[in-house]
């Protein structure tokens, strides 16, 4: 078993292990943030007729026929089909997005022609092809709409129901269960006696999950349960998931229950403990198609080892790029600490004065929750960096909840 | 009614019409991305006990003892209470968050230790105070942990679970539905008759009020129905809803629907048509303290109104900003058209060579559905703007879905 691994080595033996899930049909009502499975195409031209991009008349011309007034055949309504065509010289009321009768080689935009005594007065120069939307216009058949792992968004759902798709096929939303170990860890809505603690990583993870697009199947804890009956409680998870999260009980401490129920239930590590500061207690193992990935049991390092470990694994089994997005941030606040291995600082990027900036606030100590409630970036500082002054360029990773992956 | 106004004076109309909806309470399970509707304070210290931050043994020092040798009194497991406690000279295994027994002055981590003989040997110098965590250090009784507005993060939500809660205050979130209006018109999944148009902008509009955290209770269309069957459809949405949504038949053409039937409900136009392309053919009405707002029937006007007026809306009845955030951009793109209203052209926002760079595809026309596939940004070019060049810095508003408006 791979031992105190970097980082990137760690999520490339994740990612590599990781085959996107199947795909499913959902219908178009449920598909906002899905991610399609295969290239979708247009089945036909969009739009399917010639139509008119103004309401006015369309009017047959250029034929030595007067280019000035036309006899009108007939008002179109929204909804209308035209069972006539037109000759030269007669014109018919459209609408906007209608369809307009053969034999029309322009629209003339209302605001621009009179009615009188049944013909139309055309009062701006007329050119064959005005106002008329070719059919494909929009769409030609064939042309891609949409490439296998593209999110659904809105706009794509629209285009899609414009062809009447009442099914998309989209990849199958990872399922994750949540364990949390530790003797000392009782469900959060549970009175803790003296010197037990409430489970609060369990919902925190249950939340990180759902907006990574996974579904969550189960938040458990083990308390004092003995090795077997924890490898049991694994295995019951693994049936229902395809990713099981743990958190805490993996330190080399009195009671490394992570590491020995992953064993017992014959899984295989892939690493355990990797280089980084908080979150070095992070590791990962895999049993047939399904993925163990153990995070500390101290809050902030759990956090940590979620955003660099378990989001990418969750979007490569969606089929989104696993990759996170980095960019160079100013540091607003001065970091006393320094050296030891590569440290993650949570902050909050922002977009202020024409540049990215990035502050932490207080409550940095991995056992702590307070920079937790609101952080969006990852400051990545170097094994050994010096402290960081205020003003200092540093290279941060934005978290996949505040910012565009998926540009 | 006030006609062809600014955007910005129609925003402001409609947020000031907006109260923030009443508050209910949710479980935490279902609380993400909510917005709290109070002030929400630490109920007491936490960590609630004096707690050890490492694995290792608790010391009573400091009063002339020997500061090398402890007597080791009991060891600790994880969920233990020390029912005991320390003299000097004394040491007690203590596990990291675990309780220390009161007289600990200090905790010793355990790879400075060694045990032999039942004593335990420091290996290291023994500040007073080291790797003891105090009541409090994360946070006080009382110390406000998240303020009205703000949305609920996995952190947030955790950080309550830290403490039990199981019910969190949030403003209800908008219901909203969506008429499509138009004669034409049909529900996408029907099969239209020649002439006639599936209803692409219903679901769109769903999914972007679903992305804007608001709930859809109906997308329905009304066809060739006489004017008073719209009122009657239009004043059974209202009762379902707190924003109706209406697209198409906004238009001065034949069928004007929409500002027909607002009328006939006697609800208060706020104004009617703003000076912008697309999307002119916006309006906004209030009956008591429902909202209608009436979006144009072309696609991509639709989705410019409802971006610029919509969205801030929704947002403003959730308790959230409703200003949207913009940015300065290098163009990639050549926009060869030029002059007329003010004018939003969809577009992609992206960070890359240390810059905002945004680029937007074809089908900019707004009848197209095309441009509305993938884009996070609405360009603004101002009225009677010359051609855009390639490279040209324009004002861009980033869209929520894709952008931290929460930071």
């Amino acid at each position: 078993m791979l031992t105190n691994i970097l980082l990137e080595e760690a999520r490339e033996l994740l990612v590599n292990n990781i085959i996107a899930l199947p795909g499913r049909s959902i219908s178009p009502e449920t598909a906002l943030g899905r991610v399609c499975c295969q290239d979708i195409h247009a089945l036909h031209d969009l739009p399917p007729f010639l139509q008119s991009a103004v309401d006015g008349y369309a009017v047959s011309t250029g034929n030595g026929a007067d280019d000035k007034h036309y006899l009108l055949k007939e008002s179109l309504r929204p909804g209308d089909y035209p069972g006539f065509s037109l000759k030269p010289g007669q014109a018919a009321g459209v609408v906007t997005g209608g369809p307009v009768p053969s034999g029309a080689r322009a629209v003339i935009a209302q605001e621009f022609t009179e009615l009188k005594g049944g013909y139309v007065t055309c009062l701006s120069k007329v050119n064959q092809g005005d106002n008329l939307k070719q059919p494909g216009e929009d769409f030609h058949s064939g042309d891609i709409m949409a490439k296998r792992g593209t999110i659904l968004s809105p706009g794509l759902i629209g285009a899609l129901a414009a062809y009447g798709v009442s099914q998309i096929k989209v990849f199958q939303r990872p399922k994750v269960a949540v364990l949390s170990l530790g003797r000392e860890i009782v469900p959060y809505h549970q009175v803790p006696a003296p010197g037990q603690t409430r489970d609060s990583n369990g919902i925190f993870l249950a939340a990180l999950v759902e907006q990574d697009g996974a579904e969550v199947t189960a938040v458990e804890t083990v308390g004092d349960m003995e090795p077997v009956q924890v490898k049991y409680r694994l295995e019951k998870l693994l049936r229902q998931a395809d990713v099981v999260l743990t958190t805490g009980g993996a330190a080399s401490g009195v009671c490394d229950q992570a590491l020995n129920a992953i064993r017992l239930t014959g899984a295989r590590p892939l690493f355990w403990g990797i280089k980084i500061k908080p979150g070095s207690h992070s590791g990962a193992a895999v049993l047939k198609s399904k993925l163990i990935i153990a995070l500390s049991g101290n809050p902030a390092a759990c956090a940590t080892g979620y955003h660099l470990l378990a989001t990418p694994s969750l979007r490569a089994l969606q089929g989104l790029n696993p990759e996170p997005v980095r960019l160079v941030a100013v540091c607003k606040n001065t970091l006393l600490k320094k050296g030891g291995p590569r440290r993650f600082v949570r902050g909050n990027a922002f977009w202020h004065q024409n540049k990215w900036q990035v502050s932490f606030g207080p409550g940095q100590k991995s056992s702590m929750l307070r920079s937790l409630i609101n952080y969006n970036a990852l400051i990545d500082l170097p094994a050994g960096h010096p402290p960081v002054e205020e003003r200092q360029e540093v290279s941060i990773i934005l978290l996949p909840s505040c910012n565009p992956w998926d540009y």
